[in-house]
């Protein structure tokens, strides 16, 4: 084993310069992540815009509190008691019983993917997506050494199950990720395409349910097929739906040995003592925490039926944004809409822009300085 | 790119099992961690043993709660609050002035390390170490793809600085890591063995300072170097010294370059608003929090003479544990002090134990349970 890449021999030593030393493939790369203008109307990162109400904040600090006089001492390893309370979460959410040996949880869904392809990715294997999808995985292979390969979503923006089937006996991916309801389209997948993933798949099947609160009725989540599928990997947040994007908690559900998999790659005491108090107070306010799902799916769907009435393209949503387009210039809409205070996010292609739902208020102050920027309507 | 080495194609899909499908290096290994046991004297983990003060617990407490009322809200992605203060413990530590652009922080020292390995190491590159040594280090290196060596130590735990020249020279790694002082001897290196790295070294120098806060008077830190030695990269955590292993908070000071590579490879938001505020607070009081460091150190450099003066052989130590040794059955004597409801480490090799520096009524725990348990005195 030698590192012959890292410089070549003839630089003496004295004149080696740091951006000679990083990885080849991270050279010229900016650091991901959304901008963030302090402007009044944020509509850019598919938060949830309301803050814990006042009885949820106070227990969480409560709890917190309890952890901080503790503070000198490592915390549980295992998380057993947050894991045990998404698991009840999970099943209130979807009817399927689970178990905190089903469950393993991490600082943002972000950690948990990385820690799959630490686990069950990495050099000389492949992760599979379908995009536009969440720029992350792509990031994810690269932080892991994992290759990646990105095959287009149809149209209607969906995955067609013969063509995914296809590409799964065709390039064997030790992952596929399948974003359900996908990230910027809030395009939910069929189970049956699910399924016929998992009657395909050489490898682990993670269907990333990031937004899976927001769903419309009648939708179903991947959770259901957990039973008898011990390579689906259902993957979750409390940063969207749950709003608690600041207390960095993402989850999994799966097979028990997933978990076991996990459990080696992590690195120990992956989730601080606050966040494992933090997080169980919160999910014992699980309640007050969603009661604002149903006024974000209403708003949802009105802001698709107001953009289709003024003649725009968006795509059916189960999640808290919408994709727009296509425009001109997408880049001068963004800029003209910062410059009226709001904020989107300029994804999912060069003509489309992606609106995350705010409260009324933000909303109709979307619709106004839209309506004023695009005043020729669609195209 | 193809993933043939997943499962072999003869294998139909609904018989592959998890344990076919995780990374053949991770297969039969158990995760990371000490034992944790529910005994009365825990001198396992090198924590230390006061708890926060009561008005720190409460500042910790009050910082939390204003976070938890913005929960909805994503953290800020670079911590500049808490980088500042981290910037600002360590000039108070070491007389070196720093700022927010030299310093990085991550959820522990380890996701630290494993975040210069992913933008440092990775995939036909080195990591080299000198043991016996944190046994962390090789499993950053399998995380990352990162190739792993490891030389000796010489007999008095020391690393020889023209052995460390040499092997420089003759393996090239992407980066070297040495710790200091290191663990589980708690031998510091004088800066020379540092320079003579930073000299020799064709990538990174990284000085583990997991423990600096307790060492001896005259013992420098290599943050004195840092100042035209733009490949050296100090480490150094709030869980130890500092009191805060539940915060799970660690740092690194080195050239902005470095952490600049270091934000393309972290995960968005890897630092949650509750860890930001609260460690916030904690370095607010850091003369509190320190508050307990000299009355450790001797309680250390008393157990050291205690040692000695029973026959037993114990390296110099500049940490808040000591190792000794050597046992015929080190094994034996670890059970037979758990049955006396003290816990140490076996660890530093099979005749080796490390004994953390508790408070004086464990370390007298400790002595009383650790002279029955080798009534015949040392080898």
């Amino acid at each position: 084993m030698t590192a012959s890449d890292v410089r070549p021999s003839a630089v003496p030593v004295a004149d080696v310069q740091i951006g000679d030393l990083v990885r080849p493939e991270l050279r010229g790369q900016e650091p991901y992540g959304a901008p963030q203008l302090d402007v009044p109307v944020r509509l850019n990162t598919n938060e949830n815009p309301y803050p814990p109400d006042p009885a949820t904040s106070a227990a969480v600090a409560r709890a917190v509190a309890g952890a901080a006089a503790d503070l000198h001492r490592y915390p549980d390893r295992e998380a057993t008691r947050l894991r045990t309370a998404l698991a009840g979460h999970l099943t209130a959410d979807t009817g399927v019983p689970l178990d905190a040996r089903q469950v393993w949880a991490a600082n943002g869904s972000n950690e948990v993917v990385q820690q799959l392809l630490q686990a069950f990715g990495g050099p000389g294997r492949l992760l599979l997506s379908y995009g536009p999808t969440y720029p992350m995985y792509p990031e994810y292979a690269r932080n892991t050494g994992t290759a990646w390969r990105c095959e287009p979503r149809d149209e209607r923006y969906g995955v067609d199950p013969a063509r995914l089937v296809d590409d799964l006996v065709t390039h064997r991916p030790a992952v596929v990720v399948l974003a359900s309801p996908n990230n910027p389209t809030g395009t939910a997948l069929p189970l049956s395409t699910v399924t016929a993933a998992l009657e395909a798949a050489p490898g682990l099947v993670v269907v990333d349910e990031a937004y899976a609160e927001f769903r419309r009725g009648g939708v179903p989540s991947a959770v259901e097929l957990l039973d008898g599928h011990p390579r689906l990997v259902v993957v979750r947040t409390l940063s969207k739906a749950f709003a608690g994007a600041g207390a960095r908690i993402g989850y999994l559900a799966a097979d028990p040995a997933v978990v076991d998999a996990l459990r080696v790659v992590r690195l120990p005491y992956h989730l601080s003592a606050l966040t494992q108090a933090a997080g169980c107070a919160l999910l014992a306010h699980r309640t007050e925490q969603l009661r604002t799902v149903d006024a974000l799916r209403r708003g949802r769907d009105d802001l698709v039926a107001w953009l289709r009435a003024r003649g725009w393209t968006v795509p059916d949503s189960d999640a808290n944004f919408v994709l727009v387009g296509p425009f001109d210039d997408a880049r001068a809409v963004w800029d003209r809409l910062v410059a009226r205070g709001v904020l989107v996010r300029e994804i999912g292609g060069p003509e489309r822009l992606r609106v995350s739902i705010g409260t009324p208020d933000e909303m109709a102050a979307f619709r106004a300085a839209f309506a004023a920027v695009t005043s020729a309507g669609a195209p």
